[in-house]
């Protein structure tokens, strides 16, 4: 098997898992009734890794869709610090491609013991972390192989605006816009092939060991996302940063050696990315801009251009998929194979 | 004046500055009773840089103290994409040094006028921000000159333990336990300074621009402020993560050019942080463990001993002191200057 081959495969699976979710919702729409029928002051968002960052996405799709506040929350606080919080008034959304991660499936079972509404986001509706919950949403994604998740993530951020869209009385909208993702999930993996390749090239030859990913709004998501690709895969240290974030602080490491990606989405945190962007380009990092605003972007080395999505709030389903590919392609032109990254395995059991 | 100058003066004057937040704890005693009288379902907290830091061990010290909800919230939800979400209930608590940081503000106006009770804790209690939130608590560290914040962060820590402490009707002991850590403060810089300047001359000789920073539980704040000091001040890309995100995809990255600092306290979420250091071990990297319990690494390559806090919860005001230090000396190392950090101002008005 050629290196990167099973990456590379559900990568382009993507169009396939988002409309083999899109097929049945009526397991989210019940776990959104149940939600809407709770009203919970906070949902809180629990989940390590990518699962986390569709977590990151959450929030957005919550806080817009259903003006309901959906948090991050300390998973280390109610286990391992044993906070006596009051998770009564709470729900709870849970995500796991395996299932089995053990501190989240821990965090679960005192949130439900205490009387939180539990719904597990989860590729595996037969496992520990389902049982838990109680209430599941399949991912539906089909059987992920590679370490590194990439349908099992675009699903997660579906499965989350759908059970915000449904929350909210707009399942029927959120479900139509989904469905005209599908298409332009592929025909972004399609645009992306040559400047992926090209920037992956230009990567490899200067010998870079790190790079900033910045987005804002749901893009922080995606920068989350490009930024763990690109490291478990291509073994680059990248680091996410919200486009304020990078103001406070990073950009004083800059420099011409030092690489710069840009989630540049048509939302509400246009300006603020953009003048981000600037900041980059001004302390002579290499800017390489993705997302359907990315042509907007002044001075940029390469531009990513992604299709623009039927809402604003889907268009991480296709900026992340520039990220994804490079990952792939930088892992391949530095010698290393993206279906094998070091010192993984594809559930971490890990505390 | 001598390159870092100021920044080493302001770490050295972080005993005096606890100090100085400790003589009069009137304000902080009165925000905690107000806090305490609306009993918030969440108190959200809100801050970018330094600040977003301390905001991260805020969740701990609010749920380990007053077993209350605290969570860092996206400015960017409620002031760039104006979610309409139910701040009524909650609470806000608003970091910022200056006092003047743009969306931070324009957040607390938003949230005041909602309903929310707003407490800013600043350095500038005659600032936008003071002025927005009615309650303020000056952190009362005396001026900071350094565009790298030190003594205002540890300030910001001491506030919200201070604040969390009295809210639950802890004030007097929290207080005391302070009181013990003023002196700690001092013998952390000492102690500090021999391996601080052997890590600084190892890993500039090494050439080496990355790495990562490891903590758990309350010292993810540490993780994450040492790893800003280090990138903004000495210009290495430092990305901070838990011990669980470690394992879950970075770890892929690291090899022997790789250094791993790592926070290792004596607290709970001990276990995980060792499991964390064997993995960034076995992976080749080299480690660097700082903390009251570094010495429980096995195969550091360098350890910064810090002595035991007070209470598990105050440790993070200690163990960042090392990180702070070794961020100075790595950039006079690389010939920087740590008081005139490339594309930064003191106060940050970006977007």
């Amino acid at each position: 098997m050629a290196p990167g081959e099973v990456f590379g495969e559900e990568i382009r699976e993507q169009p396939g898992a988002l409309a083999g979710l899109l097929d049945d919702t009526r397991e989210v729409a019940a776990a959104a009734r149940a939600l809407a029928a709770r009203r919970p002051g906070l949902i809180r968002l629990v989940a390590h890794g990518s699962s986390d960052n569709a977590a990151a996405y959450g929030t957005y799709a919550f806080g817009l869709l259903a003006e309901m506040t959906a948090l991050r929350d300390s998973v280390s606080l109610t286990v391992y610090f044993e906070a006596e919080v009051d998770l009564r008034g709470s729900a709870v959304v849970a995500l796991s491609q395996s299932g089995r991660t053990p501190d989240v499936v821990a965090y679960v079972e005192r949130a439900r013991a205490a009387g939180a509404l539990c719904i597990a986001l989860t590729n595996e509706p037969d496992s520990d972390l389902a049982r838990a919950a109680g209430v599941v949403v399949s991912l539906r994604a089909g059987p992920e192989r590679a370490v590194a998740a990439t349908k099992t993530y675009t699903n997660e951020l579906a499965a989350l605006a759908l059970l915000a869209g449904h929350a909210a009385g707009r399942g029927r909208e959120i479900e139509g816009a989904l469905s005209r993702t599908v298409d332009l999930i592929a025909a972004t993996v399609e645009e992306a092939e040559d400047p992926v390749r090209e920037a992956a090239d230009l990567l490899a030859s200067q010998e870079c060991g790190r790079m900033f990913v910045v987005g804002r709004g749901p893009e922080l998501a995606t920068a989350r996302e490009t930024a763990l690709k690109v490291t478990e895969v291509a073994r680059v240290a990248a680091e996410p940063l919200s486009a304020t974030g990078l103001a406070h602080g990073p950009v004083a490491a800059l420099d011409p050696t030092f690489p710069v990606w840009i989630i540049v989405t048509n939302d509400a945190a246009l300006p603020a990315v953009l003048a981000a962007a600037g900041r980059a380009r001004d302390a002579g990092a290499m800017v390489l801009a993705c997302g359907d605003a990315a042509h907007l972007v002044q001075g940029a080395s390469i531009r990513f251009a992604v299709p623009g999505a039927p809402m604003p709030l889907l268009a991480p389903l296709l900026s992340v998929v520039p990220g994804q590919l490079f990952a792939g392609s930088l892992a391949i032109a530095r010698g290393l194979d993206p279906d094998h990254p070091p010192n993984l395995q594809k559930v971490t059991l890990a505390p």
